[in-house]
C-alpha cells in the first residue's frame, strides 16, 4: 500500500478531534470506538490494556471531569500501510490539579474498509519534565 | 505476521544501544545505518528528513560533542508487522548547554532479511516542557 498523501492534515485534524471527544466528560469515553476489537493497544502512565472492551473501562474510570488542554507540537509522519504516526506534546489540567505537561503517540491504521481507520497504537504520559 | 513477543525487551535493549551509539561523537554518524535508504523518515525538532543519506547528513550536521542523558520512561508497543514502537522521554545536557527534557518516538519494521530490523520512523523533540 503506497504512502497516504494526506497524511499531514489528516494527522492534525484526527488529533483535533480526539481532543474534542476526550476532553469533555460527556463524551470521552466515546474515543474508544476508535480502537479495535482486538488489535489495538493503549499504553496509559506505563499500564498497559489491550482491545477496545479494556481500553473503554480504562477511559471510564478515569476520575477527572474538566479538561484544560493547550497542545505545543504535533508532529505527523506517513506510515507503510497507508497509516498515520502522529506524536503530541502539550500541557493539561484536570479540574483543579497543576497544569501538567504531556506525550501521547497515535497510530492510526487502515481499516478494511475503503477510507477508514482505527486507533492501533496510542502511549500517553503525564508530567513528562518532573525527572528530576 | 504475528506479534513480535519479545518486543519490550527488545525495545528496551534497542533504545540503550541506540543512545550508547548517539551520545558518543565518535560513533554518533553511524545511528544514520539503522535507517532504511528509501523508507525511513526522521523529523528532528519538526523537521523531517526521508531516507538514509538525509538522515546521515542530518546527524553529522549536529553541532554539540559530549551528551549527557537520562531516561525517565521507555513504552514499548507491538506493531502489526512484527516490529516495535518506542516512546522515550528523558533529559539531556549537550556540551555546557543546560540540561533539557526530551522526547524520541522510534519505530523498528522488520526488514526482508530474516531476524533483521530497520528504523521505519524516529521524532524528536527537545525541552518539551517549555509549554508556557
Amino acid at each position: 500500500m503506497p504512502l497516504n498523501p494526506h497524511y499531514e492534515p489528516m494527522g492534525q485534524e484526527f488529533v483535533k478531534q480526539y481532543y474534542v471527544i476526550f476532553d469533555n466528560p460527556a463524551t470521552r469515553a466515546l474515543t474508544a470506538t476508535f480502537f479495535s476489537h482486538n488489535d489495538s493497544f493503549m499504553t496509559f502512565e506505563g499500564e498497559q490494556v489491550l482491545g477496545y472492551y479494556k481500553i473503554f473501562e480504562k477511559v471510564k474510570s478515569l476520575p477527572f471531569q474538566k479538561v484544560n488542554r493547550t497542545l505545543t507540537n504535533v508532529d505527523c509522519q506517513p506510515t507503510g500501510d497507508g497509516g498515520i504516526l502522529m506524536s503530541v506534546l502539550g500541557r493539561l489540567q484536570c479540574d483543579d490539579d497543576p497544569s501538567l505537561s504531556f506525550s501521547q503517540i497515535f497510530v492510526l491504521k487502515p481499516d478494511t474498509s475503503p477510507n477508514a481507520y482505527y486507533l492501533s497504537h496510542d502511549i500517553f504520559r503525564l508530567n513528562i519534565h518532573d525527572t528530576e
